[in-house]
């Protein structure tokens, strides 16, 4: 078992290649006329931009997210890179073949954004499990999960029609919660003390803010990334800044409301955020998960700071209160605290898109009835018009419970898979809060 | 008053989801021909990648750059997330209620960047109050200075007509004559003592230079940002480049020619970088601080890198001669030199897109003649040809003295309201410089 | 000689600002055409995002890169930050000299793209020689190399009419070994006894991970950059894309596989990354390296993911076995390894540009023939059909010698003029691997 890892890794990798050579070709292998092509190609690298934005946001954002755990920032980005790469190849695969209808994957920027969507994915659960698999671990969550991962999303969007631009739903909760169900089963009594190595030390914590500031400041490309072009593309960019702004300041509030002692207006800045570095980390990031799932609607911008601050406070409420609990009453050991910057924040967001087209359909329907009448004498072009309403609640719902239901049992039979095949004895140990 | 800071965050908070549902709709709400949309919505969506860049200079850039200090890196990254979050929040309100004329606000990808802008302003002054003041006070300096900016830019751009495409004035010289008029009043003897935490460690100082290289990285997308699309926009993004790259180099040389004993064939790079960092960390960024205000006039490239490497050797000197002058003759405590790094180089931006005008403007107005004519028969379309030559050097010296003018009349009421309403006692210690 | 730095540094800064003013001008001076102003300069713009994410790979990716010295981070960020900004200056010049017919040089996005390029080749060069050379040295070799690098580069691109659109050859290869063969020269029997500041500390990698992951991440762009727009451009894209996933999931693999005492399955994530780091910082991007002479060819993505992999595994055996070789018996002493990073990974580029040819060549040429059969009866007009077949495997063998050779030459003449006029005794001790 001595190279265990290594022959696990270049079978993988050899796996892949084949795949590729067979299934895979160039997106621009198919397009042969030349006006098409051209207008093609400009939409495809309109999305490079987006896509760039996202790519950080996994790598770097991902990676730096992890590293506050004393000892163990370098294997979090190390493993996240890894994780990452397989992901994204395995990813390009799965989904092509989902989506390709028997013919060969066509792989193009947009590939691309959905590639790294299903590496996110992985990388979310990864923070439930952190400390408590090896890497031979890791590679096999990743192959099971993006499978799992690619099926619901499929299910989600093309058979129930939900509408999830920004994929709370169908990356955020289900990541949290098939990582959630993972750590459930490789629970053990020994991860209830605390261990010494749980400790964030002072730089680990400015380490772990760059993953946080480079997730915060992208959000707004991952939520727009796959929405129409045009006004969708615009909007959910525009309230997932308003969301992640008004998540800020209130995630600061409520995490000094909650913490003990404190006279704010004597208190240094410095003393005031090393009691909320946590929420800080983490909770920031909530409004632009909880945005995700109406990003693109007409929602109005207030609508977008109000979800946003919700999930900041819940987010903050979780870390606060249901993660002490999770560990001691359900016996489920969430390092990074994933249920509450994903987990809840992707029910919230779930929840928000019902609400929206509750309140916002009749609106919208109205709105886009209007602008119909308006422009039927002219050409009717490829030009955008606000969605028509092939929103329903009902689908939302349906796609909520779909992607935490496969979540929870797509996790759950990749830890018993684990616990049986590579018991791993001394592994046991490390974790946080 | 234990819980004076959430309230006031709160408070904050419902203020502006409340104003936002009141006063701000979505840009795209308002457009409803079809082309005219896509047209729109291509010029919109050309500047979200543009944006981005701004955003990570915001949150990622100025948040790392005041890391420096010895135990306060990851105060100084939090409370910049806060305020920038707060401030584009509020300067989408405000900028968006001078320049809509009575209707609705219509936020979109440059409402954005101009909200960036307003934050970028409050988190200069930030710098030079750094360590004098608590969150609470942070708080409310956010919304007085974001009202006062504003106010003045709109005079400037709207009144005055003068060009500062670059912010080198509004932005640059408003926040730091503001911040040090703040911290003029706030100023106490004890800051004269060299405290302790004012060191800088080793790790603290790659830490900052995150924030100096995204700053610097991202520069030509700051001045270009809100420029004319095309040529303008072009040009700014050339002259900022080549300013840089001079004004780095222009630091290096005075840098190492003002360190007392330096040997430099001896000298390893490493002992010759460490007496000085302070100038790699701040100066090298004046070259984009004074280049802004005629960036994208034709002043061409040789002019640039003139006006960079005269900003980059002005700061250094200020790091060196000025900053300890300003503590012990003035009693203005400048925690981290924001008026060698922002408050000398827009002077000198100021200054130059006076001369700019002064040489050039007989040569942009012929330039202009001659392109005007060419093109006289055929249709004029939208696009830009070199601007036409609406510059005057009174209107550029009028925009300077203003806005030196407002921001250090708004410093001083502010610091007064800071030191009547909250008085800090125990936060009058960390500085450096 | 107290002052030499500063002398020489403001020298060559006045010397350039002159040379800008003679020689160079912007490029919107020369259009006057509306119609063509408009077109032109949107292809200039789009151009923008990628030259930021190359901005970011320079200043940013090369800067941390070589954080990983103990005590040496902070230096290395700097040098690479004065060696980056004078050599981009340079570059413009030299570059703009050798393509201007004589005509002055018109700066736009593409120069920058190009001068950033310039500067890169100097700082893979900076990692062979990182603790053997003053600033002095730096700035002296700088203004060589990018003369010799831009001479070659010309040669390559305009007389052998290789390709190389990711720069495979021209800058990874020809960086390295140009690096060497001055660390050749500049060899010391000390450098072969392990100094203690050749070890690495925690932080220090991180810092360095920072570097590695925003190469890995821009690298796409580094590679499409230059390419025609399009369709090659959109190929260049997706093949480094997955070259570089490839990459990663092999140096994984085989970096495990080389280390001693390897029991996978009972490490924790945490002993198994910090051993093999070095690899993990450096290997990881080779296949970036590697897929840059073919990038934008029709290659096929399993043949990207092939040299990837390929690359990364060379990159990882180099670094363990090579390096010390090279120490001890070639006497080049290779600081940071950027023989295994650049050096091999550019040579597999050019030879694996050469099997493209001989393999593609064929089915390349036919598609072509097809397409242009198709559209001859239609308008032709700009736009790209894949590249008609100028490729030669001798045109890019030519190349790879040529790249190599000139570099040696170069590197040691270099070496031979700094060992004569700036003989540097206390500096050369620091060194790794």
């Amino acid at each position: 078992m001595r190279f265990q890892f290594s022959l696990i890794a270049i079978g993988l990798e050899v796996t892949m290649i084949i795949l590729f050579g067979v299934f895979v070709e160039y997106e621009t292998d198919q397009i042969t006329g030349t006006q098409s092509l051209s207008t093609h190609m400009n939409g495809s690298l309109d999305l490079y931009p987006l896509f760039q934005d996202i790519h950080v946001m996994i790598f770097a954002g991902f990676g730096f997210v992890m590293t506050f755990l004393k000892k163990y920032g370098f294997s979090s980005v190390g493993i996240n890179l890894l994780i990452a790469a397989l992901g994204l190849q395995w990813g390009t695969l799965v989904q092509g073949y989902l989506y390709s209808n028997g013919k060969k994957t066509r792989v193009g920027i947009r590939n691309m954004i959905n590639a790294d969507f299903s590496a996110a994915t992985v990388l979310i659960s990864f923070g439930a499990v952190l400390g408590k698999t090896s890497p031979v671990q890791m590679l096999i969550m990743t192959i099971i999960e993006i499978a799992v991962f690619a099926g619901n999303e499929y299910v989600v969007g093309e058979r129930l029609l939900a509408s999830d631009v920004g994929a709370s739903m169908t990356i955020h909760a289900f990541g949290a919660y098939f990582g959630l169900a993972v750590a459930g089963v490789l629970y053990r009594p020994t991860l209830r003390k605390r261990h010494p190595n749980e400790e964030s030390v002072y730089h680990s914590d400015i380490f772990a803010m760059i993953g946080t500031l480079f997730l915060w400041i992208f959000w707004p490309s991952f939520n727009s990334a796959i929405a129409d072009p045009g006004v969708n593309q615009h909007r959910a960019m525009v309230n997932t800044y308003f969301s992640l702004a008004a998540c800020v300041v209130s995630v600061f509030a409520f995490s000094s409301l909650l913490e003990p002692g404190n006279r704010l207006n004597m208190l240094t800045s410095h003393t005031f955020l090393c009691r909320t570095q946590v929420h800080i980390q983490n909770a920031t990031l909530a409004g632009g998960v909880a945005v995700g799932a109406c990003a693109d609607m007409v929602v109005h911008p207030y609508f977008s700071m109000l979800i946003g601050s919700i999930a900041g406070i819940v987010s903050v409420l979780g870390f606060k209160y249901l993660t002490p609990l999770f560990t001691t009453k359900l016996r489920i050991h969430d390092t990074c605290g994933v249920h509450n910057l994903h987990g809840l924040p992707g029910v919230i967001g779930g929840l928000a898109s019902i609400l929206a087209i509750a309140v916002g359909e009749t609106d919208s329907f109205l709105k886009y009835k209007k602008e119909k009448n308006k422009i039927k004498n002219k050409t009717k072009q490829t030009i955008q018009v606000s969605r028509p309403p092939r929103h329903s609640m009902g689908r939302q719902a349906a796609a909520l419970f779909t992607s935490i239901a496969t979540a929870i049992g797509g996790g759950l039979i990749t830890g018993e898979h684990k616990k049986l095949t590579f018991p791993c004895t001394s592994c046991s140990q490390r974790s946080r809060r």
